[in-house]
């Protein structure tokens, strides 16, 4: 057999992961699923495509516009249109009414949008992600790729606990499995354009990520009430809207870090199992 | 907690699933990839968008040229264009070079694509599959999807045996679940315009499927070496190109028809569980 992953195309679509390579993403994703229901969250499965209306209440197209990817059906007006080069032309398609999220947590606020929490939640979920970027690189920067997330939706207090538990997890981790990781303080786009937030966001860092080399694998994120706010989410008893926080995995880049770490997605398996058992 | 399933919107936007539904889903995509890897197949992990370019060589703006859904960045040209009534304009988009796929095989086509086969060989993969279509019903008929599929890749009996296996499988399945499965021949459209193979498919049909109540919930496909040729794979020691096969589940479907049949989602997990042990 002499198949295997091509590298990244020029149109950043990622080639088709591997047998070893899906074995790895999928016990990787298991140990976080598992981490996640450990603490109490139950998983639900957002789609990959959302209405664009939905992705405007997060502010997507105006603080992401560069990022953004959105679906469009063809127009069949004048017969089906032709792709000339790889590409269609912008007259053979219908106006686009769905948009692609580069974000996975995008799922848990609409699933909760307009109702009351009865308690502090925890959900987790994993989804197909899509960015589009200005370059790409095999398995760290792809037009497509899996994010899994914890997101707590409630008290501050839950919010952060959230936070706290998953960065000691992430850091133990990361030890067990020979990856050096820097834990840094990042911007966090959400914010750019709200005065208040923006602000709170200069006091007290919203995002920190954790970076293996550089690349950014996994990251913790407190929104505040900025997601509870626009999808009109309640806390039982609780004045104005729910707290949210969440936890991040970009389970291709961990792929990348493990198999470089360890030489191989078999070897990087081994080693996946034995340090998610050492922390168990 | 009164949050829950929404119905599928005008766009087509698939609702975000509740845990109970995703167990659900995640339990039956377990009992089909373990019969997948016991028949002898390996997971790979295909990407929910492709080039346009790969897409073409499958005759698919040809073919389902009404089905299709292509992804395109935003012109930032003179600033973020600001989306309008929940849809953007033609003109604020580049040309998209990058299209959604309608179905999960061609990942497996793509990944063997100028391979030489060892020998007869068999892969399983579940992606999001997407289709533009007029009318939307919640779980069963959606703009987003998944289906998981199990691919054969060698010999004509090779591609025989995997259909005439899971055909039995499929149909013990549903009779320990107790839906009533109607096992119907049906049109490829794949075959459409080729002459030789449009004959061929009359006199022998290339697809079957399993219908729950008039509703597709599983196929078995014979592509004869349509997809080899495409794709110029080949099996060492024989000429000519590849033949494949594949059967396919709509996973949402299943949902749909579980959950009907056993009145809510954990009573079907429960008899999911009770059913493939049986089947064991």
């Amino acid at each position: 057999m002499t198949a295997g992953p091509a590298p990244a195309t020029a149109t950043g679509a990622p080639a088709v992961l591997g047998p070893d390579e899906t074995d790895l993403l999928r016990e990787l994703d298991a140990v976080l699923t598992g981490w996640a229901r450990a603490a109490g969250a139950r998983e639900i499965l957002p789609p990959p495509v959302y209405p664009v209306s939905d992705l405007e209440k997060f502010d997507v197209y105006t603080n992401f516009p560069h990022l953004a990817l959105v679906a469009a059906p063809l127009d069949l007006t004048d017969g089906p249109p032709r792709p000339a080069g790889g590409r269609f032309a912008r007259a053979d398609l219908q106006e686009p009414r769905l948009g692609l999220p580069h974000a996975t947590c995008f799922g848990a606020y609409l699933y909760y949008e307009g109702a009351e929490l009865a308690g502090d939640t925890l959900v987790t979920l994993v989804n197909r992600c899509f960015r589009n970027e200005d370059h790409y690189v095999p398995l760290r920067r792809l037009t497509s790729f899996q994010m899994r997330e914890i997101v707590a939706l409630g008290s501050f207090d839950h919010t952060q606990r959230l936070l706290a538990d998953f960065t000691a997890r992430i850091t133990a981790f990361g030890a067990a499995l020979g990856i050096g990781l820097e834990r840094e303080a990042a911007a966090d786009p959400f914010f750019e354009n709200g005065g208040a937030r923006a602000l709170m966001s200069r006091l007290s860092p919203v995002k920190y990520e954790f970076q293996a080399g550089g690349l950014a694998i996994a990251s913790v994120n407190t929104h505040r009430n900025f997601f509870g706010e626009r999808c009109r989410i309640r806390l039982a008893g609780e004045p104005g809207h729910a707290f949210t926080s969440c936890v991040a995995f970009g389970l291709e880049r961990w792929l990348a870090v493990l198999t470089d770490a360890h030489g191989s997605a078999p070897r990087a398996l081994e080693a996946v199992r034995e340090a998610a058992a050492a922390l168990a």
